[in-house]
């Protein structure tokens, strides 16, 4: 019964979803969002972040991680603070051995809905519906890390094992993924 | 008698570069880089750069960190792997309650050499003079990283106080940095 945590990565809101796999089950075990006022400064919210969502990887004690892989050709400044999130949520996961992997939201969306360019409102109705839930979990954070979550945790349950990212060993997916930035990158 | 520690980041190579400063006179204390290798898991590369980046700030104490800051529109790919290390370089500054600024590398090569588009070289062979060296540092990411050290560790003697970077209230550099990010981003 593998448990993963998914983490949609962001300064203003991070959300974080546990879901708990077996077999063809999956069932719901925490979700919320954790927010950091733009007021503050970069460094103290990165470590206001930081602390919180080391404290619920701690306290949810998952199998495997699951972080939304940025995609550098959405907003520009945003992307510089998910990044910098991500790099945070990254290290606390090889910290504690936990296998973390990062899936984009192209291939969450297809393996909730079965369709990879679906409206986040399709996403989070899916989420609701698979972890039984009486209403669509909010905000749209929140409902994206438990995507992240389910998906990973089907991923796990189908292969037998959790997956570990690797630089050298790209899958399938990442090879697309790596692919369209380099196309972003040339129409520049 | 200031001491900064200036860091250029980077997965690949990260220049840390350590000064002090006293009056008009600028001391070296100390250089390196620190490197993983591309064959490494991101969070593996980001455990160990961080690692060996908080080891070197709990070895040199200083009383200002200077990171050089991000450009949103330089490749794609190198942006995020140097945003997530920075996010970690920013956190630990916070923890340890240690000031960090965010220079740009105009705001750095106009310090250094008095012209914004200076070369590499240009950089590296002022770096050496002024820390009277007999040698350029070397590889580039060494040099740079004590550009930033130099050049924060002027301004924090010119003006009498550390300065921490602000979400609210940015600069005049960072205003600009932020019109130029939000100009390229209109170009795409």
């Amino acid at each position: 019964m593998p448990r993963v945590v998914g983490i949609d990565p962001g300064l203003t809101r991070l959300g974080i979803g546990v879901v708990d796999t077996t077999g063809q089950t999956q069932r719901l075990v925490h979700y919320s969002v954790l927010r950091s006022a733009p007021e503050m400064s970069i460094e103290h919210r990165l470590m206001k972040l930081g602390r919180e969502v080391e404290a619920a990887i701690d306290e949810h004690a998952p199998d495997a991680i699951a972080l939304e892989r940025v995609f550098a050709q959405q907003n520009l400044h945003s992307v510089m603070g998910v990044a910098q999130v991500s790099g945070i949520v990254l290290r606390a996961a090889a910290e504690r051995d936990i296998p973390i992997v990062m899936l984009t939201p192209t291939e969450v969306k297809a393996a909730v809905t079965g369709y990879g360019a679906a409206e986040k409102a399709q996403v989070a109705e899916m989420v609701r519906r698979l972890l039984r839930l009486a209403e669509a979990p909010k905000p749209a954070d929140a409902a994206d890390a438990l995507a992240l979550a389910i998906t990973h945790g089907r991923a796990v349950v189908r292969t037998g094992a959790v997956r570990r990212d690797s630089g050298s060993q790209p899958t399938p997916a990442q090879k697309a993924w790596a692919a369209a930035e380099a196309q972003a990158k040339r129409r520049r």
